[in-house]
């Protein structure tokens, strides 16, 4: 959990079919509301369509950056997030993720299942990035994925071709998350704890 | 992942802070969008604060089984569940989990964040549950959460007092949640390959 770090270079080396089953397969263990596994993976490793989603991918991106706010503009300046996807054709395989809409707590069980998803490819040694185009309806058409289910992040997933240092992604300190029995209530001062 | 259970019954035997903290931290390490981490958890282990969150918790079920399609309520009836939500009081402590809904992907990111609290727990020895009230307004009333941060979840912890078979919540087979490049292929088939 501490170690993982979004990868968005891969090297072009496919991953064994039965290690990315062995992926899927943690997805598929996530609990689910009402146990309704609304989850679904298309495993796409064409390259073809690979391509197409990307194509697809970057243009929404490129209407969606253009609409953004001020603030967030600079901030993927800032972060240097461009619409520009080449992990979805670097990416040896893409996880597409779709949730069947008509469960409840379809949308929260499934992102428990990426979790899954995430971790368990960490600890094979894998990449992985969770990306959500800002419109994915396109998925839904060139995967053929029925409009009861909904994609909710492509996950590519290879062999890390970087290695990010954890300073890039900071995480706020413990002590501002959490809260001891009402929000506000500084948790570490209420407990007079320390955590190394 | 494989052998967590969501766990309904607990221990009184309070949890060391320091072993809550430590689950808690394994949520901070979750990725989120745009790095945001919109998480907040709430660590409820006062009494009578349990109570209160119990009563409200099931005013909103009574209320939310009224209402519930036949189909839900034959469902409820087979898994035995009613709006009684006993392991709100049992449990030595309630993580209770916000997000702030100003930020983008907020929900997606707070349930990757919840299902790293799940694991951690279990792999600490405790037992959990994500528990989402049909309507969770009365938790910032309660717990004075700001009303741009919502509830998203109350996930019970403690040591389990029961031991759920796996049977009782069988999952789909791999086949049928993964497919190839469409949906609608069958994975195993393409692949010819089996998985033991």
């Amino acid at each position: 959990m501490r170690n993982r770090r979004s990868i968005r270079k891969y090297k072009k080396q496919p991953i064994p079919t039965r290690e990315i089953l062995q992926v899927l397969e943690a997805g598929r263990f996530a609990p689910s509301g009402a146990n309704q596994q609304p989850w679904t993976y298309i495993l796409v490793t064409d390259s073809e369509l690979k391509q197409e989603i990307r194509k697809e991918a970057e243009a929404v991106e490129v209407s969606f950056h253009c609409k953004a706010p001020k603030s967030l503009k600079n901030w993927f300046k800032k972060q240097g997030i461009t619409p520009q996807k080449s992990f979805l054709t670097e990416a040896p395989a893409l996880i597409v993720v779709a949730g069947c809409t008509k469960v409840p707590y379809w949308l929260e069980s499934t992102w428990i299942s990426i979790a899954y998803i995430l971790l368990q490819a960490e600890s094979q040694g894998f990449g992985t990035l969770t990306y959500t185009p800002s419109n994915t309806s396109f998925l839904n058409k060139l995967l053929k994925i029925p409009k009861d289910h909904q994609p909710v992040a492509i996950i590519p997933i290879g062999y890390p071709a970087e290695k990010p240092s954890p300073e890039t992604r900071p995480r706020k300190p413990l002590e501002t998350v959490v809260h001891k029995n009402k929000y506000g209530s500084n948790f570490f001062k209420v407990a007079k704890i320390r955590l190394a």
